[in-house]
């Protein structure tokens, strides 16, 4: 009786199996300032309670595996308003983000089949790609240049016959970079040139900052190479109502992902329902303010982190999240540390190690992700005891080491 | 630019495909029965809204892979209630039953590993281990020893190398069977034998007839071997929910499938908030009274049925499902006909055909499938309209041909 070699072989959460030692310290009467995870702290625009109160049925029954039929124009509707042409019969909708992922993976790859990354990359593309058995090929991204795209030689360099998609976040998650056209269109022609599939994970395209634009990949052509993946759980602070999007213009892709959607019947109704409420009432005041506030804090968070000596990054412009190279040796070991050796009166920060982010064997260890989910005041105390934990753990802990 | 060789061989939906002919059916104005899915007709109970209003947080944040703690508590004592020694730690909350079977299934097998599955089993079986590049061994069941577990020698028959688990659902769907003691005690003996998991899909097990007791898994000795799947989407008419549970007392089965459970964060928050209500506000009214609706339906079923001169069945004992071999040569063409060619009175039934059920190439042609989800005045009908299907299939369309 044994485990699948799939599972074994899985990488358990880089953040999650931290956790013990964040609550070892809470245990030693520490306070923790947690960076190390996107969870949202705000409550979501209240249209999408009034959703779930108006649209619930009295019947749960199952729904279209592709999702609520109104739910996917509403969705339309919202995307044609910001420059993206999908119809209703483009759009499935998913259990979180996390499942469109899961299905567009599935569609593209088998096992043993690759598929490009550009890393540090969403730490769970690898969880998903274990349970697949598909191989992460991935290509480094440099803080030095803000974790932009690669060059197309370094895309070349890491290509292989195998690889059947790249894959990436825009905004990215961990690194909070968005992309250019420039960026894109190199994306969009080496995919091109290698005939292989686009699947853009859109997720944060909500939250730009300093008066951005978000390229979305549907603003390209060669539109049936495009897999778009997007989620309400950010840009509305609905992280745990698991509503996700799979779109496509390609109608052999959709043909076929919809056997995938049609085994697991549909995503959940009643989020369904809230999600009806929240894109019928959409209030622009809501995401305005939101942006505003995640804007502020990741001038606060960059404005600490400049402090910390031989800290390199640049300042990025959405999500929330923001990755450091930090003078240290080992992320891992230092976020324990900072966990269970060290404090200033009484307050640690638990950061997250970007080892997790990463597929290439050994890389990360200089870098940390930190997401900025606390506010201003809280925030501005966090990054600053980090800088504090820097020094001690270079000057005062490895000496003693 | 090709898609996966995985979705390209995953069965489509085999209800699902049917649906454009029952489309067909209504534009040329007909009145179409549905006993086709599994999709119930009736109301949760009132504790699922309850809890809903109750226990939503403002902030709709994700919750622990495994589930609301709180929730996982709620689901241990009631099946420690139901003689089922679960505790809160041995419980994963999935997205629908659905989600614990892929789990399950990718966590005892890799790609060309083989799973037992006595057929006709859940459609979706097949589709979740085509997603995951599993094969599954059949076993059949014959429906005229009303789809009881096959004998030990045909265990054996059926069994290679490759198998390393064995599931099944019980009560079954898509027939209904609920097995005794006896032939669950094969399954465990047989399973130790060959050393493999037992994976028992127990999301009917609330819906029992004739005053029987409904015998998990978990009351056989060798725990460490099963692994319990159950819903609340049946026994609580909440099917478009979304709640599943995993629970093992197999503690390294467990921390390896938090893995997977991690990677795609948490089963959808609000619907855990149901759920709560539910469980801490217990209605045995509710379900007795679901029983005894189901029980008055089988028996409506039953007795229409059995006027089918040359059908083959048993009276099913749970679930709210019967299988039955008629007197046809193509259940497919058989449905599609009824659609397409038949009707009384501008009435006419859709049932499934039970070829999809099946693994093994060319079973079920003669077999299909009801579920009795109408009210039992139409379902009578219904049923008599499907009498009247067969007869003029074989008496007047077949001459015709």
């Amino acid at each position: 009786m044994f485990l699948s070699k799939r599972v074994l072989n899985t990488q358990a959460s880089p953040i999650r199996k931290l956790v013990p030692y964040a609550e070892m310290a809470k245990k030693a009467g520490k306070k923790v300032y947690h960076l190390n995870i996107g969870q949202p702290d705000m409550e979501p625009p209240k249209a999408f309670f009034e959703g779930i109160k108006r649209y619930t049925p009295n019947v749960i029954y199952y729904s279209h595996s592709a999702g609520l039929y109104e739910l996917r124009e509403a969705f339309s509707m919202h995307y044609k308003s910001k420059g993206i042409n999908f119809d209703p019969e483009d759009l499935v909708i998913t259990t979180g983000g996390s499942e469109a992922v899961i299905f567009a993976m599935a569609c593209v790859a088998d096992p043993e089949d690759e598929i490009m990354v550009i890393e540090p990359f969403y730490a769970n593309y690898r969880g998903f790609a274990e349970m697949l058995n598909i191989r992460l090929c991935p290509i480094k991204a440099d803080p030095r240049d803000g974790y932009s795209i690669p060059s197309w030689d370094e895309l070349e360099k890491g290509y292989n016959k195998k690889v059947k998609a790249i894959i990436f976040s825009n905004p990215s998650n961990p690194t909070g970079t968005v992309y250019s056209y420039e960026e894109l269109k190199r994306i969009v022609d080496f995919a091109k040139e290698k005939n292989i599939f686009v699947i853009s994970d859109e997720v944060y395209s909500g939250i730009i900052f300093d008066g951005k634009k978000h390229i979305s990949i549907m603003n390209f052509e060669d539109q049936d190479r495009f897999i778009f993946l997007d989620s309400i759980s950010k840009e509305y602070n609905t992280c745990g109502a698991r509503i996700g999007v799979l779109g496509t213009k390609n109608k052999c892709f959709l043909e076929e992902v919809m056997k995938f959607a049609q085994s697991r019947l549909c995503p959940p109704l009643i989020e369904q329902c809230g999600t009806l409420g929240l894109l019928y009432d959409l209030d622009k005041d809501y995401t305005n303010k939101l942006i505003i506030e995640y804007q502020n804090r990741r001038d606060v968070a960059y404005n600490e982190i400049k402090n910390i000596e031989g800290a390199i990054f640049q300042k990025p412009s959405g999500a929330f999240y923001m990755s450091i190279e930090l003078p240290i040796d080992d992320s891992e070991e230092f976020v324990k540390w900072t966990l269970t050796e060290f404090d200033i009166d009484g307050e640690t920060v638990m950061v997250a190690p970007l080892t997790g982010f990463y597929a290439t064997p050994g890389a990360g260890k200089k870098e940390i992700r930190i997401a900025y989910v606390l506010n201003s005041e809280e925030l501005k105390k966090a990054c600053n005891i980090l800088k504090e934990a820097v020094y001690a753990y270079n000057y005062v802990y490895s000496k003693e080491k």
